[in-house]
């Protein structure tokens, strides 16, 4: 993947340029001077003497636009239009819409889906509500719900503007799962609050999708909701992400021929996604964790910064009481898991690390460490979140849990969904093609394998 | 329209036929002295000697269909393949998706819609709380939230069951005014739990409808709601019957050239659709309507059946307080609104009327009267709720209201409504067409006048 997903900047640049040979060349020339990324061209107007194009260009910050901007005015013959932010673009009117499954042309047609043909369903569903499911929107749709106060790397940042990644996660939902999802936004911080408004939303949906929930809230949401619904309850930025991690764990594991029983692993972060992958991990029979949060490795007994979450954890991993900061820790481990901050993993630290490590550094946007610091300190396998993403398993494993027609999304699930992604994996990826519609097919049918086993 | 509408029971009905003329007719003739009502005719196979054809056909009830069976099967050479329910089968998945409103085509496209790209669409909906309505689907999107306790003219089926006509309606929203609308079953009778709910979710949404819900809850959740929101609250029971019920007047008094200030109004019925329908009046410059309830006229100081909201439309309409029956109350009134049960009017109670009565009989799907029964007993204007039917009226509405960005739908906004649909109905007609896209188009317009007017 190219590292032009790294800039965080993305403009449409309109630009009039002279209608001879070599003037869009002078113009690209002088973006690669400036540091600018280019993307699509497109040629919107030709006049006798000038043609305008559109140009897709990524920057770093918006001093890098401005920059920028001033040395292309400083070209005779060029003029600068507009300059439209491309994601903003793409995002206006939003994301996701909800459209008919039936046409309705003509009146009967509306006499059959409006009233009073539709009369004649309800009274159907009352004498047999199991088939609810079957002649409803209901078998195929779930909800994905946030309050804001966890929105990607971002934090708190209040339920509205976390609309557009609800909406993110929907297209992505329909596209590779073929299932309607729909964003809402729960206006609370109060885990009473939210429980009770899911709670009494339940019957429209086959699985409620959490999401960008900040922890420990996450844990008692979806811990107290799903103790009062019979369909899942589920946190991808739990359990997704710890899916993703196992799975890349599988194959680079596999990769440097080590086994999980004996592979030593650290994990920085103990939050929604560190405590979740521990759990699978444990689950599936590594034996060796630790979990490192602010304060350095979580023991058993340890008093400073701790909550029930992590007490819990501090029972099941790390049995030998390994204390210090996560530096101290990770000398002579195998693998590092982060799901923490920006730059928290250095260069010596990947050198004190046992033969061939494997780094998977996930935090969003900027790693712990960049794959190519972690590889050249001797790194055998280094991934961050453009690669080991959680997209690449909740389609699947929601399709195949709506299919299953389950309550609980239950570990064995996740680990189907795991394996799957593993074994899909090509000979130099760990992990698979995200765009490619088969492996979300095949997860789904793993999953849902999974859920119908006794 | 077709009296075929009346029917209750509509099956697709596969049958082969013999490959001979004439052999199609025979059974058409037979199927014409079962009293079966015949629709689409479906050619599937033709082999050597049969033709198997899927016929629609519309049943009184369930006896009817067995009848109708025995007497196709003592047919020589036709075979009876499968009786299928056709309304079930168009409801089958149900009959609404969430869909991508974007293209997800390349991994260029998803690091926009998702991470990391979508953070800066997050980050831009911080810093301008107001562009929310613009860069998500929150500015199109309304929900329609039911709890199943008065769906159509079948009661209190229960939640699940009313999920059939919220599909329908959103069908509606979608076809006739480009509105998202999410269908949310609301699993509660508390007030308190269902506003504490909704109110808790309104962020994700433009307008907020309630439906199918039984009086007076409905009120209670439509005001009490309505005062913790800032968008607007839409109980189409109430207020899309109301603007309906107003247009169709508004036509009808002046085919018969009459004032609506002189004309005389009995509305029987004092649930949702009865007051919303009188309050609309009133505003509009009725000024004698009279409510009737099971126990008759309701006027300031009955003791008997009174509830708050009743009480209050004691003090604004019956001042001359009349008492009675419906019968009673009816004769020398000029105008019969009937929002209540099947067949509570008689011929005779028409002819009591005065001159050129106007009969609304909307009860669903058996009105008070049947329309013809009302015209040959001299009734100049004579309709039931497949003329006068409330999805004329919400989808230009909910479009308008948007259009506006409207905090609140006023009595202005549906007067508007309602004066287009009367002036787009044609001359023999006292509704427009329900399929003509214009005719909504025609009302948001006019509603969105009305909203943004000071």
């Amino acid at each position: 993947m190219s590292e032009k997903y790294a800039h965080k900047i993305v403009k449409r640049v309109r630009v009039r340029i002279p209608d001879v040979p070599g003037a869009f060349g002078r113009l690209a020339q002088e973006a690669g001077d400036q540091q600018v990324v280019l993307g699509d061209v497109e040629l919107e107007v030709i006049s006798s003497q000038y043609m305008t194009r559109n140009i897709i260009m990524f920057f770093n910050d918006q001093d890098h636009v401005t920059r920028a901007m001033s040395a292309f005015k400083k070209l005779k013959g060029y003029r600068i239009i507009a300059v439209e932010d491309e994601v903003l673009r793409i995002h206006r009117g939003g994301k996701v819409a909800v459209t008919p499954a039936v046409k309705m042309e003509t009146l009967d047609d509306l006499r059959m889906i409006y009233t009073p043909g539709v009369a004649q369903v309800c009274k159907y569903l009352v004498n047999n509500p199991d088939q609810a499911r079957t002649y409803t929107s209901i078998g195929n749709t779930v909800c994905i719900a946030t309050n804001g106060s966890a929105v990607l790397g971002l934090g708190d940042i209040g339920v509205v503007p976390g609309m557009p990644v609800m909406e993110g996660k929907s297209v992505i939902l329909h596209d590779m799962g073929k299932v309607n999802c729909v964003p809402l936004l729960v206006d609370s911080s109060d885990p009473k609050r939210i429980i009770d408004a899911l709670e009494s939303l339940a019957k429209t949906f086959s699985v409620i999708m959490i999401e960008d929930i900040k922890a420990p809230l996450c844990f008692q949401v979806e811990q107290g909701l799903q103790k009062r619904v019979d369909i899942p309850v589920f946190h991808d930025d739990q359990h997704g992400t710890a899916i993703v991690i196992l799975a890349s764990l599988i194959t680079s594991l596999k990769n440097v021929k080590k086994k999980k029983e004996k592979a030593r692993v650290v994990i920085n972060g103990a939050g929604a996604a560190g405590i979740a992958a521990a759990k699978l991990m444990l689950n599936y029979g590594f034996k060796d964790v630790i979990i490192c949060d602010r304060k350095g490795a979580i023991y058993k007994g340890r008093k400073e910064n701790m909550n029930e979450y992590k007490k819990e954890m501090a029972e099941i991993t790390n049995l030998n009481r390994e204390k210090g900061s996560l530096a101290d820790v990770l000398c002579k481990k195998d693998v590092f898991v982060g799901v923490s901050s920006p730059g928290l993993v250095s260069q010596d630290m990947v050198k004190s690390m046992n033969k061939s490590p494997i780094i998977l550094a996930l935090a969003n946007p900027v790693p712990e460490i960049w794959p190519k610091d972690a590889e050249s300190a001797g790194a055998a396998v280094a991934l961050d979140g453009r690669t080991v993403n959680n997209c690449l398993a909740f389609p699947g494993l929601i399709r195949g849990t709506l299919d299953a027609c389950a309550s609980r999304i239950t570990d064995k699930m996740k680990i189907a969904a795991a394996e799957t992604i593993a074994a899909l994996s090509g000979k130099k990826d760990i992990v698979p093609n995200f765009m490619n519609p088969l492996v979300h097919k095949k997860i789904a049918a793993a999953v849902k394998k999974a859920a119908l086993k006794k």
